[in-house]
């Protein structure tokens, strides 16, 4: 190989393997979310990212990637390179990859799908426990058609936003805030889960795993990796193997986003609460993702650490107005995405814009409020869009079709009444009166007590 | 270092990597067949893919490699290279490493060892929970030795299938077929578990956790990321970057995997089943492993597709002819490994066909039934030696040993019986009159409600 | 990008996925951990793993790698570094980075941060289930200075015993050993669980979930071939690719522990105990950390079989003389971590030796007791170091603050105490009379069977 295709094998490594990473963390949203939600709908909740899985990464293919980064539509929209082609795939930097100029097209494609089902992830974690089945088919294929929009606006060099100037290095806008923003729309479509709200004041739902919830953060954690630090598209964006130092603010910030989280957990709430240190983690990961190319170690661990304390008050705040997001999604994407994107316009360093074009440092550092202004209105802008098209998609089908399960569904678990099993059926120890044990509805117990009567009395028995 | 080393730097990144990927592999079987089948044998189901790493990995190194890619033997069995030295480890290409060109030894062997692991984890989905652990160690042996031959007749160059022109990119066959093969040869000898046919009916053990079964299916999915496009064995073949591109089809067939199974289950079975479509991403996974290298992305999600239909149909096949599959793995692994095997005689674009010097497109392209016939041949003697030599050993082991732990054990749950603890102590909560209650045979519960009276007394208690 | 430029891109993509890969080794602590304790504490086990993260990544971006790899000092500890600027972690080793040539400073960090957070993981499980939340945080300060030191001695080229040479590749010594010691200390300090102990015979205690256990295992195992062969820090330290040998030995070696762990628990206690297996893959790798890049594949079978032997005597040993190690780190970490660092005396194969300019082969390659005595020199001295200050630490954090939990506390888990939350609400059956179900203890339940009376009646019910 000359040293131009040993780049292109470099590249390619770098980001495949970062892909790989960021479509792992569907894992992560699974475990993650399983963990804060109940018992009865476990298969559900986690079964869901692997359809998740299943719809962005087809839609994308067909019409996704072309809308995200084609060519043509002044701006607003991409309208090139749908179904691209083996030979597309194969080249490097061909239409609608051009953007990709160091990578093979399918490596370019694998890196931008896993981040919209990232997104899409975040969506229905606001609407856990009360969705019905076919929502997340059919809005699925929706928002991941609303996404590329908005991820053309901010990321293809012809977007209306990113000729304006807005940075935005991995995502909080793109993916987090946007996948969030949905994800009121739904839960506010939806209303609150039975049970959530008494006489209008919040009742405590815990999630059942906290281990799950343990595994699903960490494996985000180690997925952001990818997402982050893959950003660059390259070995050699902002020179040779930069890609580490974006992977060093990443990790600082997600460490300071659990201290933050803990810290104002045990002031605000008196204890050190388990599911708000684990959040706090996610709250840092999305707000250090628009800033991860740009700010120095301390900005980072700034960062993080103000999330890990927004999405305590945040998540306080949404059951305060009375929102039910059982996973907590609207803070920890939502408001920590905004804070990651308006931090950016604070604390570049004006010697890494400089690196990276970008032009400017942050108010802090004499830039000015001119980053700043055009951060909030890529906020604005995004958050008018997203918002209003889920709401009214989303309205649509309710309307028409319905979105919510029924009140017994929902009492009985999405386990059962959307699939037809329980996630966890051996643990439902029939209880004499509990629900399910008297009608039919308990399948059969495989535990050794209740052993068919065909099989042979155990010797000890 | 030069062009040339980093060449090799670089290929070896990339197959060192690839191959950790497939060995993480065996969390993904461990936690979906821990999902799929009950509490009682859970650390049992779970803990033997520690198991299995055990023994392929030392058996391999000792004989398995030089078997699968050693000299001589007239294309039936490898001859050399057996217990590789530090010096043949350390070169590049030295026998028995000649096919792997691009990398020393040592990550061929850490590739390929990898693969002849995930064949054997096939094996123990299909002769679950019923299987004495002894059998685990010993067939184990045995199996690897046959996987090594079937590996040196498709995959050697030397071999006398790859010789006529077999095409198996990363194993639909060599893996994933020759798994089933043998579990079913398993399976058969076994008999079903202890109340799953009564009457002749099938009646259904559901998996005891679908979460379980969720992580394991995208641990796999991203281990699959490794599998195939590893296969490459350098960054360069089929040109530069060229994984990449593999690693798309594999994710489009996945993801077409997922929606065909639901779509199979809803309409066979009238309800989205989730362990079906959770099967169907492994099916679709296994389907394109032959083809990834030669189709174009429209086949792969055709080929992902067909397969999560083929899972859903061939689960119910399986019961109906009166086999007990506890995980699966025929339909997933078998059925869908001969589909996708001789999907590439259909599919296979003569571009790629080309560029990877196979010769010839697929039949729908015009490449006529000469690869399909190869295909068919390869699978029929595959399947004959691999299911005649595995009953045979097996069924050796039945007549002398005993396979099948004895019926009290088997209700009692292997975890107890095989290894004297239960996989989860806790959740066996003491029922009035249930099993293992009354006799002593349950470990010490450490509820907070069964603390031992030495402990101080609750405060609020 | 010229060929130095694409050695540095290589080196860093390289070392960078390794630190990813040892950095979700947490996971596999947290999975580990939790499987081996019980159920009431399951949330707090799992959670602090990110915790540490979050605590040892922001105090060794302080001062930490300053203190390891900094100069000045007179060899026993790093003076210069702290607080790395933005420069200083772009440039390719540029102080404190001198000794991380082929990467940029910021991978240099990230992966040795990664391993500090390994050694505090290793602390925490010897003094499970009893300790308190802030000890976490501020013996987690500590240790990491503490840690920082003993690096500094033997892998910092100033340090006093790495300029004697000893020998520890990737840190048999600093990182396990070390994390034993500390985490001895603390078992002593704090006293058995209670309930351990009756009469002064040891209980079983089992831990509540082996399926955790496997997969915090199969994690570890992964995250290993970032730990051992990352610790080339370059894609060409002993040869183009060699780390391709290093993970082959590190495979090897975990599998020959699993084979040694199950031998030895099969004769010592009459049955092949699972926790145990898993344990052996564990010291195995612990064992063969230090000598990975220096011994032949049949040393490292044999170093692996050993290690399996030792955790399996050590733990029973350790019980034995009263000390309550809830998941068997001692033994796991510490004495396969005393058998790895001695085995490379004994093991090295002169050419391996000389490659990597250690100077000579092990004592059965006939290089006498040169190696050993300086390998057992830096066990004594590290060991009396880590043990004395890690004890008088935690000795004054007891008498002072208290480090133990209160018995109730204990008895409650420290779930609850420590979090005000359950780590699994749901799985607390309300049995009659159980502790927590009648004084206001208990969380709101979810269960069907216990839905608010102002949820719809279930239509079936």
């Amino acid at each position: 190989m000359s040293t131009a295709e040993l780049g292109i094998a470099a590249s390619t490594i770098w980001v495949v393997l970062a892909a790989i990473l960021v479509l792992f963390m569907q894992a992560g949203f699974a475990f993650l979310e399983a963990g804060l939600t109940r018992m009865k709908n476990v298969g559900h909740i986690a079964a869901k990212n692997v359809l998740i899985l299943g719809v962005v990464s087809i839609v994308y293919y067909l019409v996704g990637f072309g809308i995200a980064f084609g060519d043509g539509g002044g701006g607003l929209v991409g309208g090139s390179g749908f179904v691209p082609s083996v030979d597309q795939l194969l080249a490097i930097g061909a239409e609608p990859f051009s953007w990709f100029g160091s990578v093979p097209g399918a490596a370019g494609y694998l890196f931008e799908v896993a981040f919209a089902a990232v997104s899409l992830a975040i969506v229905w974690g606001a609407m856990a426990e009360r969705t019905r089945l076919w929502v997340y088919l059919a809005f699925g294929v929706v928002f991941t058609l609303l996404y590329s929009v908005v991820s053309h606006w901010v990321w293809s060099p012809d977007g209306w936003l990113y000729t304006k100037g807005m940075q935005d290095f991995a995502g909080s806008t793109v993916v987090h805030y946007q996948g969030a923003l949905a994800g009121l729309a739904g839960a506010l479509l939806l209303g609150p889960r039975i049970g959530k709200f008494v006489d209008g004041k919040p009742q405590p739902i815990p999630g059942h795993n906290m281990a799950f919830t343990t595994l699903g953060v960490i494996i985000l954690w180690f997925g952001w990796f990818g997402f982050n630090p893959g950003s660059t598209l390259s070995v050699d964006f902002g020179g040779v193997g930069f890609f580490a130092y974006v992977a060093l603010n990443t990790n600082l910030a997600a460490s300071a986003g659990v201290l933050g989280a803990l810290t104002a957990s045990w002031i605000v709430i008196k204890k050190p609460d388990l599911s708000m240190m684990l959040n706090g983690a996610i709250a840092a990961l999305v707000a250090i993702t628009a800033a991860c190319a740009f700010v120095a170690p301390w900005a980072a661990i700034v960062i993080g650490f103000v999330a890990g304390v927004i999405v305590v008050l945040g998540s306080l705040l949404v059951e305060r107005v009375g929102i039910d997001d059982p996973v907590g999604a609207l803070a920890a994407h939502g408001m920590s995405g905004v804070w990651g994107t308006l931090a950016l316009g604070f604390l570049t360093v004006p010697e890494l814009a400089d690196k990276l074009e970008t032009g400017r440092g942050g108010l802090l550092y004499g830039g000015g409020f001119h980053q700043l202004g055009i951060q909030a209105l890529g906020l604005v802008a995004v958050g008018a869009f997203t918002f209003t098209a889920s709401f009214l998609v989303l309205w649509l089908m309710k309307v028409t079709v319905g979105i919510r399960t029924e009140p017994h569904v929902e009492g009985m678990g999405l386990d059962v009444s959307e699939h037809g099993m329980w996630g966890y059926p051996e643990f439902y120890i029939p209880v004499p009166g509990g629900y399910g044990t008297e009608h039919g509805h308990r399948l059969v117990s495989h535990h050794p007590r209740d052993a068919p009567a065909s099989a042979p009395a155990p010797v000890h028995g």
